[in-house]
Protein backbone atom coordinates (compact mmCIF):
# COMPACT_ATOMS: atom_id res chain seq x y z
CA UNK A 1 0.00 0.00 0.00
CA UNK A 2 1.31 3.52 -0.71
CA UNK A 3 0.00 6.93 0.96
CA UNK A 4 0.84 10.29 -1.09
CA UNK A 5 1.00 13.31 1.47
CA UNK A 6 3.14 16.04 3.26
CA UNK A 7 3.90 15.00 6.54
CA UNK A 8 3.38 18.93 7.30
CA UNK A 9 -0.33 18.58 6.80
CA UNK A 10 -2.00 17.76 9.73
CA UNK A 11 -4.71 15.50 6.84
CA UNK A 12 -1.54 13.54 5.98
CA UNK A 13 -0.19 13.46 9.24
CA UNK A 14 -3.47 12.00 10.82
CA UNK A 15 -3.21 8.82 8.09
CA UNK A 16 1.15 8.63 9.60
CA UNK A 17 -0.28 8.81 13.28
CA UNK A 18 -2.48 5.84 12.37
CA UNK A 19 -0.23 3.30 10.53
CA UNK A 20 2.08 3.95 13.45
CA UNK A 21 -0.20 2.72 16.31
CA UNK A 22 -1.61 0.03 14.07
CA UNK A 23 1.60 -0.72 12.84
CA UNK A 24 0.58 -0.81 9.19
CA UNK A 25 3.30 -1.63 6.64
CA UNK A 26 3.49 1.47 3.62
CA UNK A 27 5.48 3.75 1.46
CA UNK A 28 4.91 6.99 2.14
CA UNK A 29 5.38 9.54 -1.13
CA UNK A 30 6.13 12.75 -0.36
CA UNK A 31 3.92 14.98 -2.37
CA UNK A 32 4.72 19.13 -2.65
CA UNK A 33 1.37 20.99 -2.70
CA UNK A 34 3.16 24.35 -2.58
CA UNK A 35 5.23 23.14 -6.16
CA UNK A 36 1.22 21.88 -7.43
CA UNK A 37 2.13 18.53 -7.26
CA UNK A 38 -1.46 17.84 -6.59
CA UNK A 39 -2.54 19.36 -9.82
CA UNK A 40 -0.61 17.43 -12.64
CA UNK A 41 -2.06 15.36 -15.09
CA UNK A 42 -0.96 12.27 -13.75
CA UNK A 43 -1.58 13.15 -10.14
CA UNK A 44 -5.63 13.95 -11.31
CA UNK A 45 -5.74 10.67 -12.48
CA UNK A 46 -5.37 8.83 -9.49
CA UNK A 47 -7.60 11.74 -7.26
CA UNK A 48 -9.71 13.82 -9.35
CA UNK A 49 -9.95 16.01 -6.53
CA UNK A 50 -6.48 17.32 -6.39
CA UNK A 51 -5.69 16.39 -3.18
CA UNK A 52 -3.61 14.51 -0.53
CA UNK A 53 -3.59 12.36 1.33
CA UNK A 54 -4.41 9.46 -0.70
CA UNK A 55 -4.11 5.43 -0.30
CA UNK A 56 -3.34 3.14 -3.03
CA UNK A 57 -4.10 -0.16 -2.36
CA UNK A 58 -2.25 -3.15 -3.96
CA UNK A 59 -5.04 -3.92 -6.30
CA UNK A 60 -4.15 0.23 -8.17
CA UNK A 61 -7.79 1.41 -6.80
CA UNK A 62 -7.59 4.67 -4.36
CA UNK A 63 -9.17 6.15 -1.54
CA UNK A 64 -9.18 9.62 -1.14
CA UNK A 65 -10.24 12.04 2.41
CA UNK A 66 -8.25 11.84 5.40
CA UNK A 67 -10.98 10.64 7.46
CA UNK A 68 -12.53 7.76 4.75
CA UNK A 69 -8.52 6.36 4.69
CA UNK A 70 -8.64 6.24 8.63
CA UNK A 71 -11.74 4.45 8.74
CA UNK A 72 -10.61 2.10 5.66
CA UNK A 73 -7.64 1.48 7.79
CA UNK A 74 -8.70 1.25 11.39
CA UNK A 75 -11.89 -0.73 10.25
CA UNK A 76 -12.26 -3.84 12.11
CA UNK A 77 -10.58 -2.63 14.87
CA UNK A 78 -11.89 -0.90 17.93
CA UNK A 79 -10.87 2.79 16.94
CA UNK A 80 -13.63 3.23 14.57
CA UNK A 81 -15.97 2.47 17.29
CA UNK A 82 -17.58 -0.46 19.26
CA UNK A 83 -21.20 -0.11 18.80
CA UNK A 84 -23.81 0.92 16.20
CA UNK A 85 -23.89 4.16 18.18
CA UNK A 86 -20.09 4.85 19.04
CA UNK A 87 -19.33 3.88 15.22
CA UNK A 88 -21.76 7.07 14.57
CA UNK A 89 -20.45 9.38 17.40
CA UNK A 90 -16.76 8.84 15.40
CA UNK A 91 -18.11 9.92 12.29
CA UNK A 92 -20.38 13.02 13.93
CA UNK A 93 -16.89 13.91 15.39
CA UNK A 94 -14.94 13.42 11.90
CA UNK A 95 -17.57 15.42 10.03
CA UNK A 96 -17.79 17.89 12.62
CA UNK A 97 -13.83 18.30 12.19
CA UNK A 98 -13.84 18.65 8.03
CA UNK A 99 -16.70 21.24 8.64
CA UNK A 100 -16.42 23.00 11.56
CA UNK A 101 -12.89 22.81 12.94
CA UNK A 102 -10.29 22.15 9.60
CA UNK A 103 -11.20 25.15 7.68
CA UNK A 104 -10.95 27.57 10.59
CA UNK A 105 -7.90 25.97 12.24
CA UNK A 106 -5.97 24.32 9.70
CA UNK A 107 -6.43 27.54 6.94
CA UNK A 108 -5.10 29.94 9.71
CA UNK A 109 -2.25 27.96 10.57
CA UNK A 110 -1.71 27.91 7.02
CA UNK A 111 -1.80 31.54 6.45
CA UNK A 112 0.30 32.33 9.10
CA UNK A 113 2.68 29.42 8.97
CA UNK A 114 3.03 28.72 5.15
CA UNK A 115 2.49 32.34 3.86
CA UNK A 116 3.98 33.91 6.66
CA UNK A 117 1.23 36.21 6.76
CA UNK A 118 1.00 38.33 4.33
CA UNK A 119 -1.38 42.06 4.18
CA UNK A 120 -4.01 41.03 2.18
CA UNK A 121 -5.24 37.80 3.86
CA UNK A 122 -4.83 39.21 7.23
CA UNK A 123 -8.49 39.96 7.43
CA UNK A 124 -9.29 36.38 6.57
CA UNK A 125 -6.82 35.35 9.07
CA UNK A 126 -9.10 37.42 11.74
CA UNK A 127 -12.33 36.28 10.46
CA UNK A 128 -10.88 32.45 10.93
CA UNK A 129 -10.32 33.10 14.84
CA UNK A 130 -13.51 33.14 15.80
CA UNK A 131 -14.69 29.59 13.90
CA UNK A 132 -11.70 27.97 14.96
CA UNK A 133 -12.70 29.31 19.01
CA UNK A 134 -15.97 28.20 18.61
CA UNK A 135 -14.61 24.07 17.47
CA UNK A 136 -12.61 24.09 20.26
CA UNK A 137 -15.16 25.45 22.83
CA UNK A 138 -16.96 22.30 21.51
CA UNK A 139 -14.14 19.82 22.19
CA UNK A 140 -13.30 21.45 24.88
CA UNK A 141 -16.95 20.52 26.46
CA UNK A 142 -16.89 17.20 25.17
CA UNK A 143 -13.24 16.48 27.03
CA UNK A 144 -14.34 18.06 30.36
CA UNK A 145 -17.01 14.57 30.60
CA UNK A 146 -14.69 12.04 28.87
CA UNK A 147 -10.78 11.74 28.61
CA UNK A 148 -11.37 10.94 24.82
CA UNK A 149 -13.70 12.41 22.57
CA UNK A 150 -16.46 9.55 22.11
CA UNK A 151 -16.08 8.11 25.52
CA UNK A 152 -13.01 6.42 27.59
CA UNK A 153 -11.27 4.38 24.98
CA UNK A 154 -8.81 6.41 21.68
CA UNK A 155 -10.44 6.15 18.57
CA UNK A 156 -10.08 7.55 14.68
CA UNK A 157 -12.17 10.40 15.81
CA UNK A 158 -9.45 11.82 18.61
CA UNK A 159 -7.02 10.97 15.56
CA UNK A 160 -9.04 13.53 12.94
CA UNK A 161 -9.09 15.76 15.72
CA UNK A 162 -5.78 15.66 16.98
CA UNK A 163 -4.09 16.64 13.48
CA UNK A 164 -4.72 19.92 13.02
CA UNK A 165 -5.76 21.24 17.24
CA UNK A 166 -2.21 20.33 18.24
CA UNK A 167 -0.68 22.70 16.68
CA UNK A 168 -3.01 25.10 16.46
CA UNK A 169 -1.02 27.69 18.42
CA UNK A 170 0.77 28.00 14.79
CA UNK A 171 -2.88 29.42 13.65
CA UNK A 172 -2.89 32.00 16.31
CA UNK A 173 -5.30 30.09 18.97
CA UNK A 174 -3.84 29.84 22.64
CA UNK A 175 -4.72 26.24 23.98
CA UNK A 176 -4.01 27.12 27.58
CA UNK A 177 -7.42 28.64 27.57
CA UNK A 178 -8.27 24.92 27.11
CA UNK A 179 -7.38 22.86 29.92
CA UNK A 180 -9.17 19.60 29.13
CA UNK A 181 -8.09 19.78 25.17
CA UNK A 182 -4.36 20.07 26.89
CA UNK A 183 -4.49 16.92 28.78
CA UNK A 184 -6.37 15.19 26.17
CA UNK A 185 -2.84 16.11 24.20
CA UNK A 186 -0.94 14.56 26.70
CA UNK A 187 -2.84 11.76 27.12
CA UNK A 188 -2.15 11.09 23.17
CA UNK A 189 0.96 11.64 23.26
CA UNK A 190 1.46 9.12 25.90
CA UNK A 191 0.68 6.56 23.95
CA UNK A 192 3.86 4.24 22.96
CA UNK A 193 3.40 4.21 19.43
CA UNK A 194 3.09 8.25 19.48
CA UNK A 195 4.65 9.61 16.33
CA UNK A 196 4.78 13.82 15.64
CA UNK A 197 4.40 15.93 12.97
CA UNK A 198 8.08 16.24 11.68
CA UNK B 1 -37.10 8.78 17.18
CA UNK B 2 -37.10 12.58 16.94
CA UNK B 3 -35.50 14.73 14.28
CA UNK B 4 -34.83 18.31 14.43
CA UNK B 5 -34.77 20.16 11.03
CA UNK B 6 -35.65 22.45 8.15
CA UNK B 7 -36.84 20.79 5.48
CA UNK B 8 -35.49 23.85 3.29
CA UNK B 9 -31.98 22.88 4.09
CA UNK B 10 -29.99 20.35 2.19
CA UNK B 11 -28.42 18.82 5.09
CA UNK B 12 -31.56 18.07 6.80
CA UNK B 13 -33.48 16.92 3.58
CA UNK B 14 -30.68 14.01 3.32
CA UNK B 15 -31.98 12.91 6.61
CA UNK B 16 -35.66 13.29 5.80
CA UNK B 17 -35.17 11.54 2.03
CA UNK B 18 -33.28 8.25 4.03
CA UNK B 19 -36.28 8.04 6.24
CA UNK B 20 -38.60 7.90 3.16
CA UNK B 21 -36.30 5.46 1.03
CA UNK B 22 -35.93 3.22 4.49
CA UNK B 23 -39.75 4.02 5.92
CA UNK B 24 -38.23 4.85 9.15
CA UNK B 25 -40.96 6.08 11.96
CA UNK B 26 -39.71 9.53 13.40
CA UNK B 27 -41.25 12.91 14.62
CA UNK B 28 -40.01 15.57 12.49
CA UNK B 29 -39.82 18.56 14.36
CA UNK B 30 -39.21 21.72 12.57
CA UNK B 31 -36.06 23.90 13.72
CA UNK B 32 -36.08 27.99 12.12
CA UNK B 33 -32.12 28.51 11.58
CA UNK B 34 -33.16 32.44 10.12
CA UNK B 35 -34.61 32.71 13.77
CA UNK B 36 -31.73 31.40 15.26
CA UNK B 37 -33.43 28.63 17.02
CA UNK B 38 -30.25 26.38 16.46
CA UNK B 39 -28.33 29.02 19.14
CA UNK B 40 -30.86 29.01 22.39
CA UNK B 41 -29.53 27.91 25.40
CA UNK B 42 -31.91 24.90 25.86
CA UNK B 43 -30.61 23.70 21.87
CA UNK B 44 -27.56 24.11 22.42
CA UNK B 45 -27.82 21.28 25.03
CA UNK B 46 -28.68 19.13 22.65
CA UNK B 47 -26.35 20.05 20.18
CA UNK B 48 -23.52 22.37 21.08
CA UNK B 49 -22.42 22.77 18.19
CA UNK B 50 -25.61 24.98 17.51
CA UNK B 51 -26.32 22.85 14.27
CA UNK B 52 -29.40 21.21 12.36
CA UNK B 53 -30.26 18.39 11.39
CA UNK B 54 -30.27 16.50 15.00
CA UNK B 55 -30.80 13.09 15.83
CA UNK B 56 -32.36 12.09 19.29
CA UNK B 57 -32.74 8.42 19.98
CA UNK B 58 -35.20 6.68 22.16
CA UNK B 59 -32.89 6.74 24.95
CA UNK B 60 -32.51 10.64 24.68
CA UNK B 61 -28.98 10.77 23.03
CA UNK B 62 -27.83 12.68 20.44
CA UNK B 63 -26.25 12.63 17.04
CA UNK B 64 -25.05 15.21 15.11
CA UNK B 65 -23.68 16.02 12.02
CA UNK B 66 -26.04 15.02 8.41
CA UNK B 67 -23.38 12.37 7.15
CA UNK B 68 -22.98 10.67 10.62
CA UNK B 69 -26.97 10.12 10.70
CA UNK B 70 -27.45 8.91 7.54
CA UNK B 71 -24.36 6.04 8.39
CA UNK B 72 -26.37 5.66 11.99
CA UNK B 73 -29.49 5.35 10.57
CA UNK B 74 -28.40 3.20 7.24
CA UNK B 75 -26.28 0.91 9.40
CA UNK B 76 -26.97 -2.76 8.66
CA UNK B 77 -28.35 -1.95 4.88
CA UNK B 78 -26.75 -2.11 1.38
CA UNK B 79 -26.99 1.59 1.37
CA UNK B 80 -24.16 1.86 3.46
CA UNK B 81 -21.95 0.17 1.57
CA UNK B 82 -20.90 -3.94 0.95
CA UNK B 83 -17.75 -4.44 1.48
CA UNK B 84 -14.54 -2.75 3.28
CA UNK B 85 -13.43 -0.95 0.21
CA UNK B 86 -16.92 0.38 -0.72
CA UNK B 87 -17.60 1.14 2.67
CA UNK B 88 -15.01 3.68 2.69
CA UNK B 89 -15.96 5.08 -0.76
CA UNK B 90 -19.17 5.92 0.65
CA UNK B 91 -17.30 7.94 2.81
CA UNK B 92 -14.66 9.46 0.55
CA UNK B 93 -17.68 10.54 -1.13
CA UNK B 94 -19.52 12.07 2.07
CA UNK B 95 -16.15 13.99 3.11
CA UNK B 96 -15.77 15.22 -0.39
CA UNK B 97 -19.57 16.59 -0.33
CA UNK B 98 -18.90 18.24 3.40
CA UNK B 99 -15.22 20.01 2.08
CA UNK B 100 -15.41 20.10 -1.32
CA UNK B 101 -19.02 20.64 -2.28
CA UNK B 102 -21.80 21.95 0.07
CA UNK B 103 -19.23 24.77 1.34
CA UNK B 104 -19.38 26.54 -2.55
CA UNK B 105 -22.66 24.82 -3.70
CA UNK B 106 -25.05 25.01 -0.41
CA UNK B 107 -23.46 28.68 0.42
CA UNK B 108 -24.20 30.16 -2.73
CA UNK B 109 -27.52 29.01 -2.73
CA UNK B 110 -28.19 30.31 1.02
CA UNK B 111 -26.51 33.61 -0.09
CA UNK B 112 -29.18 33.74 -3.30
CA UNK B 113 -32.27 31.90 -2.16
CA UNK B 114 -32.13 33.26 1.44
CA UNK B 115 -30.44 36.57 1.68
CA UNK B 116 -31.40 37.69 -2.25
CA UNK B 117 -27.67 38.07 -3.07
CA UNK B 118 -27.39 41.39 -1.34
CA UNK B 119 -24.43 43.82 -2.82
CA UNK B 120 -21.80 42.93 0.56
CA UNK B 121 -21.76 39.11 -0.14
CA UNK B 122 -21.92 39.05 -4.12
CA UNK B 123 -17.96 38.95 -4.18
CA UNK B 124 -18.54 35.82 -1.95
CA UNK B 125 -20.65 34.76 -4.16
CA UNK B 126 -19.02 34.69 -7.07
CA UNK B 127 -15.96 33.00 -5.50
CA UNK B 128 -18.13 30.52 -4.68
CA UNK B 129 -18.64 29.50 -8.02
CA UNK B 130 -15.03 28.24 -9.12
CA UNK B 131 -15.29 25.52 -6.45
CA UNK B 132 -18.82 24.45 -7.05
CA UNK B 133 -18.39 24.00 -10.61
CA UNK B 134 -14.77 22.18 -9.62
CA UNK B 135 -16.74 19.84 -7.72
CA UNK B 136 -19.88 19.42 -10.19
CA UNK B 137 -16.70 18.45 -12.55
CA UNK B 138 -15.84 15.61 -10.00
CA UNK B 139 -18.99 14.30 -9.68
CA UNK B 140 -19.68 14.46 -13.61
CA UNK B 141 -16.38 12.41 -13.87
CA UNK B 142 -17.49 9.76 -12.06
CA UNK B 143 -20.97 9.62 -12.81
CA UNK B 144 -19.91 9.08 -16.72
CA UNK B 145 -18.36 5.52 -15.69
CA UNK B 146 -21.39 4.23 -12.83
CA UNK B 147 -24.86 5.05 -12.50
CA UNK B 148 -24.02 6.00 -8.76
CA UNK B 149 -21.11 7.39 -6.72
CA UNK B 150 -19.90 4.34 -5.66
CA UNK B 151 -21.03 1.91 -8.80
CA UNK B 152 -24.07 0.49 -9.80
CA UNK B 153 -26.48 0.24 -6.53
CA UNK B 154 -27.60 3.73 -4.56
CA UNK B 155 -25.81 4.47 -1.27
CA UNK B 156 -25.67 7.14 1.35
CA UNK B 157 -22.96 8.76 -0.86
CA UNK B 158 -25.93 9.96 -3.25
CA UNK B 159 -27.95 11.19 -0.74
CA UNK B 160 -25.59 13.05 0.56
CA UNK B 161 -24.36 14.34 -2.59
CA UNK B 162 -28.20 14.38 -4.05
CA UNK B 163 -28.88 16.88 -1.19
CA UNK B 164 -27.62 20.21 -2.30
CA UNK B 165 -26.77 19.05 -6.21
CA UNK B 166 -30.26 18.61 -7.16
CA UNK B 167 -31.09 22.39 -6.12
CA UNK B 168 -27.56 23.68 -7.79
CA UNK B 169 -29.77 25.94 -9.85
CA UNK B 170 -30.72 27.41 -6.81
CA UNK B 171 -26.86 28.69 -6.34
CA UNK B 172 -26.12 30.02 -9.50
CA UNK B 173 -24.81 26.63 -10.99
CA UNK B 174 -26.10 25.45 -14.41
CA UNK B 175 -26.30 21.95 -14.61
CA UNK B 176 -27.01 21.58 -18.24
CA UNK B 177 -23.34 21.53 -18.27
CA UNK B 178 -23.15 18.46 -16.38
CA UNK B 179 -25.17 15.44 -18.51
CA UNK B 180 -24.43 12.91 -16.34
CA UNK B 181 -25.53 14.28 -13.24
CA UNK B 182 -28.77 15.06 -15.23
CA UNK B 183 -29.24 11.47 -15.43
CA UNK B 184 -28.11 10.56 -11.58
CA UNK B 185 -30.68 12.93 -10.52
CA UNK B 186 -33.32 11.39 -12.74
CA UNK B 187 -32.51 8.04 -11.13
CA UNK B 188 -32.74 9.04 -7.64
CA UNK B 189 -36.34 10.87 -8.70
CA UNK B 190 -37.12 7.59 -10.30
CA UNK B 191 -37.33 5.69 -7.11
CA UNK B 192 -40.89 4.79 -5.56
CA UNK B 193 -39.98 5.74 -2.05
CA UNK B 194 -38.62 8.98 -3.27
CA UNK B 195 -39.51 12.21 -1.82
CA UNK B 196 -39.51 16.12 -2.86
CA UNK B 197 -37.76 19.26 -0.67
CA UNK B 198 -40.66 20.75 -0.15
N1 LIG C 1 -11.01 16.92 2.92
C1 LIG C 1 -9.68 16.58 2.56
C2 LIG C 1 -8.83 17.79 2.60
C3 LIG C 1 -7.46 17.53 2.04
C4 LIG C 1 -6.72 18.81 1.77
O1 LIG C 1 -7.25 19.92 1.83
N2 LIG C 1 -5.45 18.63 1.40
C5 LIG C 1 -4.60 19.73 1.11
C6 LIG C 1 -3.33 19.60 1.93
S1 LIG C 1 -3.67 19.69 3.66
C7 LIG C 1 -4.24 19.68 -0.37
O2 LIG C 1 -4.07 18.63 -0.95
N3 LIG C 1 -4.13 20.84 -0.99
C8 LIG C 1 -3.66 20.93 -2.34
C9 LIG C 1 -4.67 21.36 -3.32
O3 LIG C 1 -5.86 21.56 -2.96
O4 LIG C 1 -4.24 21.50 -4.48
C10 LIG C 1 -9.11 15.50 3.47
O5 LIG C 1 -9.53 15.45 4.64
O6 LIG C 1 -8.31 14.69 3.01
N1 LIG D 1 -21.81 19.71 8.87
C1 LIG D 1 -23.19 19.90 9.28
C2 LIG D 1 -23.67 21.21 8.72
C3 LIG D 1 -25.01 21.54 9.23
C4 LIG D 1 -25.37 22.99 8.98
O1 LIG D 1 -24.55 23.79 8.50
N2 LIG D 1 -26.62 23.30 9.28
C5 LIG D 1 -27.11 24.63 9.09
C6 LIG D 1 -28.42 24.55 8.32
S1 LIG D 1 -28.15 23.86 6.70
C7 LIG D 1 -27.37 25.25 10.45
O2 LIG D 1 -27.80 24.57 11.38
N3 LIG D 1 -27.12 26.54 10.58
C8 LIG D 1 -27.49 27.27 11.75
C9 LIG D 1 -26.34 27.74 12.55
O3 LIG D 1 -25.16 27.46 12.18
O4 LIG D 1 -26.63 28.43 13.53
C10 LIG D 1 -24.07 18.76 8.81
O5 LIG D 1 -23.75 18.15 7.77
O6 LIG D 1 -25.06 18.44 9.49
Amino acid sequence: MKIYGDIQSGNCYKVKLLTSLLDIDHEWIEVDILASETQTESYLTKNPNGKIPLLELDDGTFISESNAILNYLASETSLVGTCRFTVAKVLQWQFFEQYSHEPFIAVARFIAKYLGLPEDRKSEYKAKQLGGHKALKVMEEQLQCTPYLVGSELTIADISLYGYTHVADEGGFDLSEYPSIQQWIARIQANPKYIGME
